[in-house]
């Protein structure tokens, strides 16, 4: 990796976001949302073999070769139908390196080859021919002790990551990381309360969860919710994130939302009622995180499960969901209305839709007090997709209404490098303001310190600690 | 300010803008559309203190602290409820250098430093620890005559000045500046004829001003209207101003739309009629265009008063509003099959919604006579929307069907560098043409002078005016 | 015109660039989509008049004339309704002179002056002064036979034109051409099959077209269509397209569409019904390509017409369309929950609203083996355009998933410079990337040859034939 990747070309702006970058290279990694499984931290146990580190279970890698003909089952992608997958790591990743070329100007070669070499020291570019070798070599790293997860972890700077769980979730992984000095609150990883499947209807298996809730009706679903979010905060988690279809949010009168749970208790429940009670549930959450101070994250817009033919054969998460137009302003308006200007209140706001960025969000953001925008997500948390975001939004929202990058992956070993992407990018974008005389370089170096480290640091704080710093 | 400030960085482009630059840098500015109080010009008395002339009545600049917490009342924001407020202005400006961080990257802090320096000479940066030096600089300025009203306007050397009123005005200012030389057709300082509040049923008071208006039947209140627009045409107006939530226009039956009048007189229309109502006299105000030669500007797609909270307590146009998206193509049609090629009429539109430049306001620019795009207005009326503006518009508008710069401002002190940094934009975006071999330097020197000067003056004169000129 | 026409300025970037255009610039041209009249190449008479080549059939070029208020008659295009229309070539000639410089910053001007220069060798500067021998030189050229369409073909180094013909076509002028050895399968002049005309209830005269299609039943017109679409494979045709206001495919029961088609015989259906018609229809188009290998060209998104009074007098195409917000995500997916993972289907997704890039398009494409992205289409075939097309596709979908540059055209002598403009702008998008430690040179180098020419090559090919390749 050259030293100035990603920084302008242009030689007086890459002097400044060199200078930039060096503020904030260094700064510890803040992980504030994410999906990496807490067990492998918990267990600390060796990664698998290449393909199922790097191929398998990234979605971005695989739909990119299933949009070219490679299905992913050739791809040792998990099938939920019971038909065979390749499970041979080595025939993986030949057929990889085979494809690499796909991956051209996309951020999963860059996270990929970085991932490679600063982690793992594997510079040898990965060709066909290479492909043995690379996957060898780093079959090689993935023996040795320090390269394990705990020791990444360490080596990464990392200094807290978040991982999501349901409301189902019994937090083992979390209970053994405390136990071992690195959960709890405060602690190094910790995790984050995700109730979608418990609050969507459309969800198969909704009403074996309600069960398994131990609940049978809206009161007592609350209240359950309410005592699992307890379990969360005791488990070290300081924010709540909610993936729905859209960011509607109803304030609907305490019969009507027990009239839609009662329907979908009894199956009779349809696509409305399923959009209306996931919008009344935003609002019962805000009204928890009031109390509780968890810090709300809404990560609205999706069309899950587009691919019908992929759901059918592999099942959730394996690259089939396709963003949607997202509005805001009018779904947003009741929850807005109620806790928009509370101080015991705050709301991440991520979008798939990039036209919402000037036009809605950095507004929304820039007038609320409650009001944060979240790090470009999935489709958008790329080198062009973060200095977007910058351009759109800062002019509005200035800097402190954005909370900081998220790096929002399942891939352990990837969080280093995507960092340190949206650090390049920042520094870049900073060091225009800069050369086009429209920030000193002392504020832009508070800023890109700012960005990386102390921002992401006090949004995602549960905000009765931060009350208290207002 | 460095000279070069918002120049593109690469010195190549960087030396040709510059060389553009100075073509437009001293030319006079027009302003064809603002909210200035024309009775700041009519009675040329000193500005107020710092504070009420840059935080109180600046709702980027308050909405901007709101948003970090930051409660209007506590920056001296009137209110309507009877809520207590800030009063002390040396308070308020210290709360705005103690958040002055806020702002980095916004063009509140790039207009608000060259309001200083470049107008009041002052050129401390303004920090927590000069925060009362810069207010007593700035209050020493204010005190001296050559800091009046009337003399910086000719510092400025601002060549027309539109202020916007309703029907209801009685244009007193505009009556005594006429009187003073300064106002009437063709004069320095004219009006704008702006009529949303007798036209919208969903502006809180509606009735009590149709009845100001004198009128009790929808004929009555089209004459009326045409009557007043004649007086606006006395006091200088040039063109109307129509703030719609939508671009809708319908050219409904006389029978129907007397109907809906009478509906809100009765006080019985609802949202839906009211939405009717005003896309119907937007076409009612085109045919007066036709026939009065006022030319039409239309700013629609704000939700107005979004945060309930805010508008509860200090009212309407304090930072509350929100841009949401706009539709033109469908809903204009009307408006345009009937005059959109008529050498009569000329409509200039503006949006929120910047996805619309491309796709819908470019095209119909590019397509109908009557048609020309405003500049980049409100959230967008910054340095990078300025620049996304020229980017998105050009290759299918072209520039003369571009309206040239409004600076759309309260803030009379900063009309100056509003349109210095659209001229520097302007220069940047015309300079990378030039250094891309697509425009040669001659040309490029002749547009940045239309686009400063030529062209606003001629799309917002009379129509009756411009006729002959074609 | 300067050899770094629309390379990036920044001379480390124009350096790479100049080296990435070098792989590019001299490779065939491939134009897959096009609206050239194939009787100008199988008659190979002279070209007409310069008006007639350069002004009066080019709505880029029209229309921006039209939105200046020089009304078509003027610029001599026909009219439908029989009022006169200019006749004299060099009348229209010295207007488009004297209106120049509207067109800066517009790729017409571009395009224009690079055809003059490159194609015709005439490189006096358009001017008032000039337009007479402009006009002279470049009449004496058209009536040189090296001018004439057979010759520029070979010269333009054009390895495969599609035109663009209605299933009524009886295809005479391919039939001339194949008996010539220009045209059939494989042949440097093919046909595709476009069957608007007699799908869309819309289209003025539909019922007449269907009787001249000789059917009176569903079922029949489906069998026709069939038919035709070999007559059109014998007539070297490897893809379809479709032209529709929307992107809404729709799997209707045999019954319904049966239904709707009978409505529509009768004159009874409606706005609706045409619609769920059209979307049916396309359904059944992507089941025909799967049978007979025919690419599916999609191109939604305009609202025809637009321009009543432009419609009225000059009819169809001369510049009245205008785009509209576009949907594909649900739109599309009953048809790619039919075909969208089916390797015997090929579809090809254009679009004139390019918020869809990244929030639809690329990840459709990056996720659908079927679903390929066509170049930016109409309004957005501009620098600008291009530019934006790759920055915001290509970190989702990489360049696999993009089907290469179609210039889409009805001006036979401007394809070149549209290609070259295409193949520059690559150049200076791969050079940043290149510039910024993203992407080796030589893999750049290789793209940009990817993009120029095999991979149209490879996306517009038939798919029966493609699949072998596999």
């Amino acid at each position: 990796m050259h030293e100035d990747q990603l920084l302008p070309a242009e030689p007086g702006i890459r002097s400044i976001a060199r200078e930039l970058y060096r503020h904030a290279r260094d700064l510890p990694l803040i992980s504030p949302h994410g999906h990496v499984d807490p067990a492998i931290i918990a267990d600390d146990r060796p990664f698998p073999d290449p393909a199922r580190l790097i191929v398998v279970p990234d979605h971005y890698v695989t739909r990119m070769l299933a949009s070219q003909g490679i299905a992913p089952h050739e791809l040792g992608v998990p099938t939920v139908d019971g038909s065979p997958t390749q499970t041979d790591g080595r025939t993986i990743w030949r057929l990889l390196a085979a494809n690499w070329h796909l991956f051209r100007g996309t951020p999963s070669r860059l996270w990929t080859e970085r991932v490679l070499a600063d982690v793992f020291d594997v510079t040898v570019p990965l060709r066909v021919d290479t492909a043995d070798l690379v996957y060898d070599l780093l079959s090689e790293r993935l023996a040795d002790p320090a390269f394990r997860p705990r020791a990444l972890f360490e080596r990464f700077n990392l200094e807290v990551l978040a991982t999501t769980e349901s409301p189902l979730s019994d937090l083992t992984a979390h209970a053994k990381l405390e136990a071992d000095g690195w959960g709890g609150p405060g602690g190094r990883v910790i995790t984050t309360f995700r109730p979608d499947d418990v609050v969507d209807f459309e969800w198969p298996g909704w009403a074996g969860r309600i069960e398994q809730l131990g609940v049978t009706s809206f009161p007592q679903f609350l209240e359950r919710l309410r005592e699992r979010r307890q379990a969360f905060i005791a488990a070290g988690a300081t924010s709540s994130d909610h993936g729905h279809p859209t960011a509607a949010a109803l304030a609907l009168s305490p019969a009507h939302a027990t009239a839609l749970f009662n329907r979908a208790l009894t199956g009779k429940a349809d696509s409305r009622d399923a959009e209306r009670f996931r919008a009344h549930m935003l609002v019962e959450f805000a009204r928890m995180s009031v109390d509780d101070g968890l810090v709300m994250q809404l990560h609205p817009g999706a069309v899950r499960n587009h691919n019908t033919a992929l759901f059918a054969r592999h099942g959730r998460d394996v690259g089939g969901d396709i963003p949607s137009p997202t509005e805001y302003v009018r779904s947003l308006k009741p929850l807005l209305d109620a806790f928009g200007t509370d101080p015991r209140f705050r709301i991440v706001l991520y979008t798939l839709d990039e036209t919402a960025f000037t036009r809605e969000l950095a507004p929304l953001a820039g007038g609320y007090p409650a009001v944060f925008l979240g790090a470009p997500w999935w489709f958008l948390d790329s080198p062009e997709g973060l200095r977007r975001f910058r351009e759109t939004v800062t002019e509005t929202a200035g800097f402190a209404n954005t909370a900081g990058f998220v790096d929002d992956t399942r891939a352990f070993c990837s969080i280093p490098v995507r960092h340190d992407v949206a650090r390049r990018v920042d520094a870049g974008f900073l060091a225009r303001l800069v050369a086009e005389h429209r920030l000193p370089l002392d504020e832009a170096a508070e800023t890109i310190a700012d960005l990386a480290y102390h921002l992401p640091k006090r949004v995602y704080a549960r905000t009765v600690l931060a009350q208290g710093a207002r």
